[in-house]
């Protein structure tokens, strides 16, 4: 059929002008916001990967890919044996998002660190790569991600899009496209080869099966640029087309938003670091846990029952009473509201599949009666009732979640949760001067030797 | 969030019942129309694969992942190098389809044998598999593709889903899960990973990047087996969730036609051979004109302009004038009149790139003034009308194409059109002895063997 485009939808040549922008931009082009944002976004994230490197869903994807795995020297972070790019950064994407604790850009609740990061790397020990060449590929990845999450947003997601995975791969390609120095036309494929793979269900979100997706968001947009540059050719409109990705995937999709300010503001700084393992809406809601129980000694054994307000989205992507796993829990508002109180902490080891058959836990989320969606409350906010048994009540507010754009965690916390997540999922490794090398990557002339401190002894 | 399902979307327990169907399904459940119709569908996907084994996005995919692909003695068809098992399947299911040449499943247009043949081909060649044993791991692969497609046909097509990769990525998990003899817990896990990565646009059709698509369903349905295999985990409405496949990817999905008869009334059974290498839309249209060409003596000197009507498919599909690559032309239904007006053939040379670009034939395309969308057109009949220079035209009808199910290829037309293909897409292997082969596949009690007659000498 003809490249038709409908009317309303004045997006022509919007792919070719994203592929342009990525070929075309440099690293003087990036304020120094900016790379220090992406620095330290790319720190968070390696420390996830670290916290996630031994989880079980890494470590059975490893062995369901390690028979079927090329020739490599590449990297799987925290893992001591060595892979193909591709497969690394599958592994890499897998092991950064696992616990739901990398970054999220707000507004789409994109994870893109996980997809684009591990392509970046992977590049870097093919061939030698700066740190600053990389950080910018890396900024350009989650550029591109986060414009086309803003694009398809909010309806993407809510129809079932896990959009981390499927805005992800456009950025993992673009990521790779920048590093590979494709040209325009090139990268215009790659952009086709990533939207003939763009997937990802929110189905799966709680399951080994989310690791899947994110997975081959990164590995495949690897491939996607690899493809294009051995001149696999992809079609003009992949992105705005009659029948390419925002309209197939979007209801209402706003294409004007992935070109908007583009170049000027940077996406990467509406992303933010988690202090918690676990989804970025309970952010507002551990806080508030761990605030009563703190300051006002709140004793579990004494609450009778819990109501919780907050954002809608919170009653939408938390709502999971009876999280049986880990990786559920991660997304359970009653798990992480009951453990936060118990506990008093919300680590790594606080979401694991232990916690979540604590029966201390599990009795005390049966005590959280009810979620109130609210749209009046932003996402970073939430309100909580709790009845005690002598039939008093406290009220407890938190407006202004840690982790959020307006209280960023600091280089000193994401510090400490790098080497807490070291310490969790990889001891074997010595997590000091692995940290001090990634401060110092916008120095460093070669990427490729920093990643050998990311394995374990052999 | 719960998993709850719509009062009006009674679908509970599908994904698991469809895993416990593959599971349990024997032989002997098989009847022998069914078997016969699946060896027929495996040797014509054969012989696509090797005429597409050679074409240009082939040999450029092949470029791309050799340098990461494993260790392993996986047949890449038509190829003298071996593959690790995922990459060979992956390339397989892009040569099956390259040309459009390969079959087609009524009712969704989907290439069912793509993504579902590579993936039994390539374990066939790690363990030991029966010829039998194959057949009907790949008769419930396309059992399982064909079914997922009637459930979410015609919107999911229609709004832009490359069917034949998004449903074909749970046949080949459902094939590879019954060789590699999951369990319906594991099956359904493998329907679970293949949800996460179930992709494919329409916006690629015509260009290489369609193989990427395709190539993706065939590897990605293998990894996803090959991941539950070693338990990695999925979650328990893959299909009919509420954030699941059907209601992600339909519109109006309807979960019932998954069911209905399943075990009874077989989708293979409604799945046809294509005589010509282009969208099986364009097969009464060429009947139509070759008809013309011999019967008529009509010359293409002499023709002023052309009308055709046909099925609204007809035109939604294939209204490409300006058809500048063989994967243009093969879905270009200005192409293919001229072609076989002009030429009187219809093969996989008149859709290359050189018969693209055939300046008589970029002529003759140019006449084709009006393709009308006639909705009580089936699918298989078209009408033209041929106006000529002196001011006189010619009626053409053709309403009842070949390689339609009233009117299906016979396995002599199979065997010319296989050894017509091999002698295309890969001269240096001697086509006669791996048909015999083929043919022999129920009796045979290894297959691996079988596709080294497939391999060139290096």
């Amino acid at each position: 059929m003809a490249q038709k485009i409908d009317a309303q939808f004045d997006a022509r040549g919007l792919s070719r002008r994203l592929a342009s922008f990525v070929c075309n931009t440099g690293e003087s082009d990036l304020p120094a916001t900016v790379r220090n944002h992406a620095l330290r976004t790319v720190f968070n994230g390696f420390g996830t990967a670290l916290g996630g490197s031994s989880d079980q869903v890494v470590v059975r994807l490893a062995e369901s890919l390690s028979p079927y795995a090329g020739e490599g020297r590449a990297t799987a972070i925290g893992q001591a044996r060595s892979f193909d790019p591709p497969t690394a950064a599958f592994l890499n994407a897998a092991a950064i998002n696992v616990f739901d604790f990398d970054d999220t850009h707000a507004g789409t609740i994109i994870h893109p660190t996980a997809p684009v990061l591990p392509v970046v790397l992977a590049i870097a020990e093919t061939r030698k790569v700066s740190g600053s060449e990389m950080l910018l590929a890396f900024t350009l990845g989650v550029e591109v991600a986060c414009r086309l999450g803003n694009a398809v947003s909010p309806q993407h997601y809510d129809r079932g899009w896990h959009i981390t995975s499927t805005c992800g791969i456009f950025g993992a390609a673009a990521a790779a496209a920048k590093l590979l120095k494709l040209n325009e036309e090139q990268t215009l494929w790659a952009f086709g080869n990533a939207a003939a793979q763009a997937s990802g269900l929110v189905e799966t979100l709680g399951t080994m099966a989310k690791s899947v997706g994110v997975g081959g968001s990164a590995r495949n947009g690897l491939l996607s640029a690899l493809m294009a540059r051995e001149g696999v050719e992809g079609p003009p409109a992949p992105i705005e087309g009659p029948r390419g990705f925002l309209k197939v995937c979007c209801d209402a999709p706003r294409p004007e938003r992935i070109e908007d300010g583009l170049g000027s503001a940077w996406e990467i700084l509406r992303n933010m670091f988690k202090p918690y393992p676990c989804g970025v809406v309970l952010n507002p809601v551990i806080d508030a846990c761990l605030g009563a129980r703190a300051a006002r000694n709140v004793d579990a054994a004494k609450i009778a029952r819990i109501s919780v307000r907050g954002n809608p989205l919170l009653k939408a992507r938390t709502d999971r009473p009876d999280a049986a796993s880990g990786r559920e829990a991660q997304v359970s508002a009653q798990h992480a509201i009951a453990v936060s109180l118990m506990r008093g902490t919300a680590g790594a080891a606080d979401f694991s599949d232990g916690a979540a058959r604590d029966p201390a836990v599990i009795a005390l989320r049966g005590k959280v009666e009810e979620i109130v969606a609210d749209p009046a409350v932003p996402v970073e906010a939430a309100y909580l009732t709790i009845r005690l048994n002598d039939g008093t009540s406290l009220e407890v507010a938190e407006t202004n979640a840690s982790g959020s754009l307006r209280r960023p965690m600091t280089d000193d916390a994401l510090r400490a949760k790098f080497a807490s997540l070291a310490r969790y999922g990889c001891p074997a490794i010595d997590a000091a001067p692995l940290a001090r090398a990634l401060w110092a990557l916008p120095d460093t002339t070669d990427v490729g030797p920093v990643l050998a401190l990311a394995r374990p002894p052999a």
